[in-house]
């Protein structure tokens, strides 16, 4: 599809977002196969590739230009060379500071990388609040089906690792509003703030009705996903799980039910959730769905696959499709000796596979059946809340946190990766650390900036060596979420101070 | 009263508690007098000045036996010896492993009188449920005071001095189980906490209409407490706020909105909180009320000071004292020309100001008026949360935290005062880092231990210098919030290795 990371020369300079420019559909869809399943929405896949091509391009060029401004390096003209390049092919200038030291010092090329992946971040992110583009699932039509399954919220945690950040709107193709996403090492949430989420959630039922009153008869659901590695299942799996399959799924299924007991314990009346366990194949995007039976229970070989379902199903029309789908859930459970799941979570599934079956054409279509990097190849990593936007594969190793204290294993886990992305050659780690805040409630903003720096301190102190030497940038950035405006950078490693300003 | 501390041989050595034994008088009530306000429960007094002298002395006698210990250090049969004398005067061994180096180590003097406020702290926790002595007025009829004043919750926050330790048990006489303590350095208590506490409350008035039902017409009350010293203003009051009365008291007025206005602007219909600012002269303990107007607002110079409230009703009989004080509190919003609190809420501040009347008297009958101790004294320095039992007057440096991050302030603030008390004297300073948690909650154990262990090595770390010199060292406890039993050692850095259980 596009070119590959970092080493060959992209041809799409072009692609940066540009105000009030339509996006440029480039040269894409190299792969594209013309038979899909009768189930899959082709034109929704093409502009998901075009815009996971567009966005991954963007970053992926930096390295490319930036070998081009180190060759000018010696030119007399050096800065206003330098900054014509970069604004002709990324679309921004650089730092002055750093280039202005290139006559005396080595030219500090990684602060430079750093400068690009945030920039680029920075204007990818506002750029989707310019011209969203959620081709997911209409965002009121999926509450109304939610609700209508039996569940007013849904609470998903997948795993941390880069190769699962696209869960949402790629391979579940559920519009991101509508799913609270909350990423950790080995898909591994912290109970208490699910505890705390819960209890916000059902008072704002209480209280305000929303998103319905607590008498409809409908749950809090509980997601976790796992994955695995098809093609190099000893390596390539989940690395919190040592790559294994079945130590990742028990893992995410023990951490489910001590959400629920802790729940059922913690308060009366019945107050209870519904979990679900969900895998995937990183290699294909396929996922296996853990069937839970009539009381809520799941066990680790009752699952349906989607990649089974998309064969069976293939040469059908949509609506058989749609009944042998729901069929071949009850028959999982039936051969299992196990009750069928009750009629809500069954047609949640079923959404759930035909909505990765658009995902396993997309991957046939546009990635030759199997992701070229099966492996991490992330770009950057995200830590703290929110992170909306741009939620692409391998883009972002995202650790949701509010403390570095709290959330060490998963960041531990992400500069771990970076070494062998970035460090090794010679690039730095760059990570985002973001909060947003509700703008409506005074103060929500101070706060957020002060968590923001607090954390992005927190960060350079854990890893004190590598933002020494340059081997690791910070950006620390809040968003207000009640408008639709970008992210206001609140400071960055790059102004020569820890704490400077961007 | 009782020794001065750590100077004067105790002459309270065998009031340690003992399982089984009821608690020795001792020789207490040096400077009672015998004239009191008519309102003042002068039984409950007594009570009072028996149990801070017994836990004090505990505390202040280690550093004479260890005195004394130290001189025996070159005696050949030292370590039976000292066993010996620790039992008889401590009640309890010294850590075997210190001792038994005595011959060829210099003695680690700081390792001994850690582990002795250490255990001292253990013992007289497990003693006060083995026999509570909660003499404050009785936990239900307070609770239903409470609702009757128009309150459900009282989430107090007083500054983490250690002179306002005693706030809840003495200064306010309130049960301490019907009032929420976190303390913070400066009282500036976080608001994104204090909304989670709020959601929780008023969840679970909707889930199990506990303490009551939400058509039940009343509120969450917050109330923040500052500091002022009256003998020393400008050195010995609140040094967040650089000993600044009206800088404290304006910091807790304005935070106290804030917490407010993120309520009200971040929850629909018409939620909203009530307030309450109080001062404390630390020299006295007596508290002055800032008087909110019928709106619930308050400003600096608005309020009532018990000590004149004290002087103005000594002479009457009790019945009429309260309605004089009914008829002040009516005079000091008269003065100001603002409307009346609602009579709840006046009921409640008449209550608090004739429950310090008798705080007042205590410190006239026990402390001649005036602490000896007007500056820091603490003993050690808890952080975390829970610390419900021990709440006495500069006993505890108490900083609430979940995060030694989020709680950085906090913490630095208590090693400074510490640094002074203790380290400039060879003493190391005592952390204790406890998490109480619901035995109900499976896992809840489990989770409390990780976040224990977390907190204690991130003392460690943020000050490794002190910890690596043996100028600090830290306890890791936990309890189980449901039950009566104690707090549970999980580690320690006496045992040699940093995390080793103590």
């Amino acid at each position: 599809m596009y070119s590959k990371r970092r080493t060959t020369r992209s041809t799409f300079w072009t692609n940066f977002p540009v105000e009030g420019e339509a996006r440029s559909a480039g040269e894409t869809n190299a792969y594209r196969v013309t038979e899909c399943h009768p189930l899959t929405r082709q034109q929704e896949n093409a502009a998901l590739a075009r815009y996971e091509e567009n966005v991954k391009n963007a970053f992926d060029s930096i390295e490319t230009h930036l070998r081009d401004i180190a060759a000018l390096r010696h030119d007399a003209e050096f800065e206003r060379r330098a900054q014509a390049l970069a604004v002709e092919r990324l679309g921004f200038e650089l730092p002055s500071h750093v280039l202005a030291k290139a006559w005396i010092d080595p030219l500090d090329m990684r602060a430079l990388y750093a400068w690009c992946v945030f920039e680029t971040y920075r204007r990818w992110v506002n750029d989707s609040y310019r011209q969203p583009m959620d081709v997911a699932d209409n965002e009121r039509e999926f509450a109304v089906f939610l609700q209508a399954c039996g569940y007013h919220y849904l609470d998903f945690t997948p795993c941390a690792d880069g190769r699962l950040a696209h869960a949402v709107r790629y391979v579940l193709r559920l519009p991101k509003t509508q799913v609270r996403r909350r990423a950790h090492a080995g898909a591994m949430f912290d109970v208490e703030d699910s505890l705390e989420k819960w209890v916000e959630v059902e008072h704002c039922r209480y209280r305000q009705g929303v998103p319905n009153t607590p008498d409809a008869p409908t749950r809090y659901l509980k997601v976790v996903m796992y994955h695995y590695c098809s093609s190099d299942p000893k390596h390539e799996g989940c690395a919190a799980h040592g790559s294994d399959d079945a130590k990742a799924a028990g893992a995410g299924l023990a951490r489910l039910m001590e959400f629920r007991t802790a729940i059922e314990s913690g308060f009366c009346c019945g107050a209870s959730i519904d979990l679900l366990l969900i895998g995937i194949d990183t290699d294909t995007d396929a996922i296996r769905v853990h069937v839970p039976d009539a009381t809520g229970d799941m066990v680790l070989n009752r699952y349906i696959d989607a990649a089974d379902v998309y064969a069976e199903t293939a040469r059908v029309s949509p609506s058989q499709a749609h009944a042998e789908i729901i069929e071949s859930i009850r028959q999982v459970s039936a051969a299992h000796d196990a009750s069928a799941p009750n009629p809500g979570m069954t047609a949640l599934i079923a959404k759930l596979l035909e909505n990765n079956i658009s995902q396993i054409d997309y991957v046939r279509q546009y990635h030759g059946g199997r992701y070229r990097d099966v492996g991490h190849n992330e770009r950057f990593i995200g830590s703290g809340a929110g992170f909306d936007e741009l939620q692409l594969r391998n883009l972002t190793y995202f650790a949701y946190l509010k403390t570095v204290e709290e959330g060490a294993i998963d960041l531990d886990v992400g500069v771990k990766i970076f070494s062998g992305l970035n460090v090794s050659r010679g690039l730095p780690i760059p990570v985002i650390v973001r909060f947003d805040y509700a703008g409506s409630v005074p103060q929500a903003r101070e706060r957020a900036v002060e968590r923001c720096l607090r954390v992005g301190q927190a960060v350079q102190t854990r890893y004190a060596d590598l933002a020494a030497n340059g081997k690791l940038h910070v950006l620390m950035a809040i968003r207000e979420s009640e408008r639709d405006g970008g992210v206001e950078i609140i400071a960055s490693t790059l102004a020569g101070e820890s704490t400077g300003v961007h």
